[in-house]
Parts: structure tokens; C-alpha cells; sequence
């Protein structure tokens, strides 16, 4: 998906929300594991119920491998439900030297064929640019992650005077455009978005930490914005499991809602049409 | 597996060889496609032709994950068919959130049974704890990796005048004993390890870099080897891909006992009887 094309799906859908597909088989509704497969039950109900109000669904691939090749056949056929007009994030934290990142790369985009993969910096140059190139596919690099251990490194002071997270992004720019990369920061930083919307003024952002981490949704469209929206922002738990009972996908639904409604607010302020 | 153990095994089979099964679907012998899992077939010549020369053996999970469910078979079985006295390190590089990085730890100590997961820790504290305190299984941490990109933010010096792969040992040894915790040493770095080694004394250091990638197995063993030997030493390309021919195990043999010798070598030296 291009860059045009996720901001059509935004615009058009008045929402700019990325539903985290954090489907831990220990916190699914009970009743679902009578299915032969309980995690695709649960994410094929999820996505029913809220295609509609997102523009991108992330599974995070902990939650499958945890369940070993169980776990992977229900990867591939959520990944396989998905409406095509959504944006895929594997959200996967890959990173490796070379030669071992660019058969990353063929996991994640050709074998599972998603639209993006989260990857983390830590290994450099050699370690990211195996991921870019594949046109209509992104590489999302973390910068400023939403957990209490962002603070052990990414805000530790350089020598010349920038954070490692604005280290990152001020290198990273130069290995990708905007048209192929996007930065993770994390919603618990509010105060951090006019500073990092300055370092990279036409990226798109995928925010984590709205909803069961904390965050500001208005805050960050805010100071995070820019003309092609910019941002992706993530929830998981608190719409997925908003309730663990047989209506969980109704509340799903409605948890969804509420977001989207606040992001058709914000968007028609931002891009009155 | 603890630490004696380890040592244990290092001693009787006076080798401190990690060999590492990129075992890369397009580079493995042609006339091994003929098998219904090509993969798993390679390893397995592989490990009969090289188990009596390592102590470790190192699956990076990119070669499996880029064949999708084929490839996690493949990874199973192969882990499944290490001889029990291998210590068995999940190449995986992972690292999330906190109730994310504990669901990792189930899919790589429970699931896979590794004994050892690779672990990057720009996310920090809550992204690398969840994976210790599993009795005998590992942490092994990122610091200073062997590729180029190592270069991009590894070396960049913090405020504090240290930088950030020191950072990172600094702050990980508090978070995990020499008893539960490793940290990556690349073996391009060799200047370094006397000062690496200095930081944190008892710990075991993965030292990838040797073959392949270039390195000194001398240089390095002077300088990072402690009382209870310290070092795994990874080799993964020049062992497995020393043939693409039908002798590729007697290769791979052949490539490893060399490595092998010149352990045995350094280890008597080090631990005269």
C-alpha cells in the first residue's frame, strides 16, 4: 500500500486507528476454545467487527509464536482475512545483520505478505535497509517506544547532544523516505511529538500506548499530525479485550467507536473538506 | 543448562564452538530439495557430522520464519534432533513490551525448548527481564554486535562518556546474573574485548563475527576467556556452507575441527591439568 493510498483509506474512513491484534490465547473469551483453531475464531470475530472503523490491523507475533506452529497457521489466516484495503503491520521487532534481515524481509512481506514490518534499530544500517526497497511494503523502525524501558537508552544523551531515539531518526531518514518508512512513538511521550514531527516532518507515525498503557489521543494528533495525517495510532487491549464474555466482539465494536468517533472529530478539524 | 554445566561440556569436548544453522533454503546443497523437508534434512547431516566438535548450536530463526510454517516445522525438529548435552541458542533478536516479551519467553524456553534466546535491548528493562528467571535458560543480551552497522548507534558516547553498547552491559548486569544472562560480543570488535571483559567479568559473551564475517579466534580468546572459560565462539557460514557439493557434512566437519582444534589448543594453555 502507498503512502496516497493508506491516506485515502484515512480520509475515507474518517479514522486513523491501527487495532493491535495482541490475541494472547490466555485472555480470549473461554468460550472460543472449543474452536479447532481458537485465536483465528477469536481475530476473524474481531475483524468483523471493526474493519469497518480502522484503517490497519497489527498482529503482534509473540502472541502466535507462543502457540508454535499452531500459533503460525493462525497468523497466516488472520493475515489472510484481513480485508484487502487494510494496512498489515507484523509487528515483530525484527533487526539482524544483512543477510539475515533481508530473509526477514521475505518472511514478513512475501511469505506472509504483509504490508509492514516493525523493526529495531539497535544493529544499524545493515540491519534495516534489507527491508526497504520492496515497492508498496515499509519498514517501521522503533525510535520512541511506549514502555516504562524506553528510558534505560532511548533517552540517553549523545555527545553531540541529541537523544539516541533523535539519533536514530536523524540516521534513519537518510536510509528511507517517506514513502517506505515510518517511525514508532510511543503515545506515553506526548510531550515528545512537536520535536519528533519536526526531525521528520512527512513520515508516518505508528503510535502505541493509547489505551491500556495511558496516553492522549488529542495530544498527540495535536503535535503529531501533518498533511497526509501522518499518524497510524494503535490500540490493542483495550478494544480487544474490552470484554472477555460472549459479546466481545460487540464490545470490541463499541470500544472501537469511541476512538474512531474522536479521530472523525480531529480529522474534520485538520482536513476541513 | 547452568554455567558449570557449560563449562563441563567445554572442557570434555575442549570446545567452545557455537555453529550456527542459517541453514539458508537457497544456499544448502541441491540434491537435498529431494526431500520432503530439505531443511531439516541439512541440519540433521549437519549435526551428525559436527556434535562431537561444539558446545552450542545457534538456528537464527530468519531462515525458518522465511519459509513460513514449513520453516517452524523444520526449526522443531531440528531442535528436537540437538543431542540433550547442546546448549541450543534461539537466534531471534526479540524484545516488546513487557507482557509481550513474556509471551517470547514461553514460545522460545517452553514451546521450542532453546535453551538461550537472543534478545535487543533498545526497548529496555521491561522488554529483556520477562525472559530470566527461567532455571537453566538464557538471556543472551545484544551489546556490541559484529556487522557494520554495529557502527551506526553501538559507539555513540552518552553524556555519561560511555557508549551506548557499555551503557547497555552496565545497566543489564543489574538486571541478570552471569548465571541467567549472556551478552552478544561481536568478534569484528576484537580491540575491545579486554575492556568488554572488564565490565562484566563472569559472564559468558556469543561472539559472533569468526569466519565468515572475519575475526581473530586468538586475539579474542586472550582477551575475553575468564576462569570459567567465558566465550562461545559462533561460527555459522564457514562451517555449514564449507560445500554445496554431497560432501557438505565432510566438509562442514572438516571446517569445524579445525576451528575446533585451535580451541583445544587456547584451552590448554588457559586450563593446563
Amino acid at each position: 500500500m502507498t503512502r496516497h493510498e493508506l491516506f485515502a483509506q484515512i480520509q475515507q474512513k474518517q479514522s486513523y486507528l491501527c487495532i493491535g491484534l495482541d490475541s494472547d490465547i490466555t485472555k480470549i473469551p473461554k468460550h472460543l476454545l472449543e474452536y479447532d483453531d481458537p485465536i483465528y475464531e477469536f481475530n476473524k470475530q474481531i475483524i468483523d467487527a471493526t474493519k469497518d472503523l480502522c484503517v490497519a490491523y497489527k498482529p503482534n507475533l509473540a502472541f502466535y509464536e507462543a502457540e508454535g506452529l499452531k500459533g503460525w497457521q493462525a497468523l497466516e489466516k488472520t493475515i489472510h482475512y484481513i480485508p484487502e484495503e487494510h494496512f498489515i503491520i507484523a509487528d515483530a521487532k525484527r533487526g539482524d545483520i544483512g543477510n539475515t534481515s533481508k530473509l526477514y524481509a521475505k518472511a514478513f512481506f512475501n511469505t506472509l505478505n504483509a504490508d509492514a514490518v516493525t523493526v529495531a534499530p539497535y544493529m544499524g544500517e545493515d540491519s534495516v535497509t534489507p527491508f526497504l526497497g520492496f515497492p508498496g511494503k515499509w519498514v517501521i523502525l522503533l525510535a520512541l517506544t511506549s514502555n516504562p524501558g524506553s528510558k534505560n537508552f532511548q533517552f540517553l544523551y549523545q555527545e553531540n547532544g541529541q537523544s539516541l531515539y533523535e539519533n536514530v531518526i536523524n540516521t534513519a531518514i537518510k536510509w528511507g523516505t517517506p514513502d517506505e518508512m515510518m517511525f514508532v512513538v510511543g503515545a506515553t511521550h506526548p510531550e515528545k511529538f512537536q520535536e519528533i514531527r519536526a526531525l521528520a516532518p512527512d513520515y508516518f507515525f505508528l503510535v502505541p500506548g493509547v489505551g491500556a498503557q495511558g496516553g492522549e489521543l488529542k495530544e498527540i494528533s495535536k503535535y503529531g499530525m501533518n498533511e497526509h495525517c501522518g499518524l497510524l495510532v494503535n490500540s490493542s487491549r483495550s478494544i480487544i479485550f474490552a470484554s472477555d464474555g460472549e459479546d466481545f466482539a460487540e464490545k470490541a465494536h463499541a470500544a472501537a467507536l469511541e476512538i474512531q468517533q474522536e479521530m472523525a472529530e480531529i480529522l474534520k478539524n485538520k482536513f476541513p473538506s
